[in-house]
């Protein structure tokens, strides 16, 4: 039996909070039974939900605290006023080893400040990034940054390709991931100073990571590369689309079904394989934004998310922790500096 | 009986062309029969083709020219040795009246360039941009700059967001479109420099534009404004990942009905509607990148668009020149100057 992994939970975080965070918990006790949790909220809503899941508070170590990070927060308000939230308490416990990781469906601006504030940025990390995973036709693969950083040099997307790789390798199970920088095209001279410069030096012969060079908005789906990396402007933009061409199309797919009487049977009777098709895009699957970069585990559930997805986002924080994702980051940015240190033959 | 509109036609870019050429020219005939044709190709292979096209050949004057632009010519080797392609004859019959407007399914860049060169950026206007139709829930939309401008400052986007804005109305026929800047929040401290300063100057108290603010990432299939303002890059990832995210959907769709009896069975019953519902987001429909701030009419058709496509593509040219696009462009940049010139409340 191997030692339980710990994780941290604001639990006052989200629209369906805390409701959604006890039962996600519990799905995510289900899948990982080692599991123990530390969870940050008021008693007062929190016991009483707590007392009808006996199974979980087995598990769980409640700490109260009535203070709560608001969404409409700014980042700087948070910092400053928040010291005593269930999201900030989360964290501290991550930099304070009593926790592996922490979750949370709160605020993005206010726990990425947080977090880098409390965990601070890895050793080598310029600028920390978000992460996530999506669905593409090959499988899944993974995307950053995803707004943490509005404008990226060269050097920003160097680091987001290597944590990537690492994230890849971790949280996929992936032996050689390929590295994709995302681009409007895929030409050498396309694009801007900060992909061209990145480029040069993904390509260097000592890189320690596969680069399979420029892709386009459409190979992201299409599953091109395992690893797409692109500044946290066009990383929003990207997510973001997909996720609303897919609710386009899921909708006008349900209207499509209720067209006519022979589409409502034709529906009933391919309803099997629809659903396996829905199971296979289900956003709720891909929940779970990741902070890499900095010195712990700390992962963004998204705002509107149920049990499901909270679970998901649980279980990325429990894979980083068990695979070694921070101290695979620490080796690999050890690899990438000697690479760079060493005489290396111009990149052309 | 209104006057002809004469359409040029580069016969010889594009995947399928000369052959889906001639049959989008015939396709767009049918649609618009007032249309006129100049097609400039190689008549070794265009006459064989145009022989069996006895309707097409009345409504069209051939000129011949062996010289091509190649897919892989950069913009400045087309500029310097294409004079006499068909691609720049195309254009050329556009800057000397004999046509009012340019339709290639070739080389984008080298298009752009010629365009640029020979038909001069429209008066007010920094930088032409590229911009296109998209399904969205509520209807189309356009989206503007599709990769032109690789990076803008908040004049290109106000630029854009008035060309943007002309185009809805004279090719959508819409009274009053509304105009939204693409960001990664909606927050108003989002965002780099570029997007804030043109959100001030389009809220700005004078600004003729009805501008909604700033959008994200699944706006633009949401439908939640009719014009949608971006730079050049993000503009290009936005519009390759959504029709990356369809085809992923349509493939896994496709897949899942080949499933099981049962699911092949509900296809037959479904397939109808499921027609409808290919044909409302059929790509062919929204094919047709146009080129927005240039002293004429140029369309640039997908490389690889069938005959289908590419009629599409000469009925926004011909939507263009019938509702007067470039009158239009005209008096809209001089009111926004207008109102530029006049005291303004300072924009918060």
């Amino acid at each position: 039996m191997g030692a339980a992994t710990t994780i941290a939970l604001d639990a006052m975080g989200g629209q369906r909070a805390p409701a959604m965070v006890l039962r996600g918990a519990q799905i995510a006790l289900k899948r990982f039974p080692q599991t123990q949790f530390l969870l940050f909220g008021d008693q007062k809503v929190v016991r009483p939900l707590l007392s009808k899941r006996p199974r979980l508070g087995d598990a769980l170590t409640l700490c109260h605290t009535d203070e709560v990070v608001l969404d409409d927060d700014k980042p700087s308000q948070a910092l400053r006023n928040g010291r005593h939230s269930s999201m900030r308490l989360a964290i501290d416990a991550v930099a304070e080893g009593r926790a592996d990781g922490v979750v949370s469906a709160g605020n993005t601006g206010a726990l990425m400040a947080m977090a880098k504030f409390v965990l601070k940025t890895a050793p080598g990390i310029d600028r920390p990034a978000i992460a996530s995973l999506f669905p593409t036709r090959r499988g899944e693969s993974v995307m950053l940054d995803l707004g943490a950083n509005v404008a990226c040099d060269s050097e920003n997307l160097v680091q987001f390709a290597l944590m990537g790789e690492v994230f890849a390798r971790t949280v996929l199970g992936l032996v050689e991931p390929t590295v994709g920088l995302l681009n409007v095209g895929s030409e050498d001279l396309k694009g801007n100073d900060a992909v061209r410069g990145a480029s040069a030096r993904l390509r260097g012969a000592l890189s320690p990571i596969r680069f399979h060079g420029f892709i386009e908005g459409d190979d992201i789906a299409a599953g091109t590369v395992d690893v797409v990396v692109t500044d946290g402007f066009s990383g929003n933009v990207a997510i973001k689309t997909a996720e609303g061409t897919a609710k386009l199309f899921s909708e006008a797919l349900r209207e499509a079904f209720r067209h006519s009487l022979p589409a409502r049977l034709g529906y009933l009777l391919a309803r099997g394989a629809l659903k396996k098709l829905a199971l296979r895009l289900d956003p709720r699957r891909y929940n779970g934004a990741v902070f890499l970069g900095l010195g712990g585990i700390a992962v963004k559930s998204h705002g509107s998310a149920d049990a499901f997805g909270f679970a998901n986002a649980i279980g990325v924080a429990i894979d980083m922790k068990v695979n070694g994702f921070l101290e695979k980051m620490r080796v690999e940015l050890a690899r990438l500096y000697e690479a760079q240190a060493a005489p290396q033959p111009e990149a052309v």
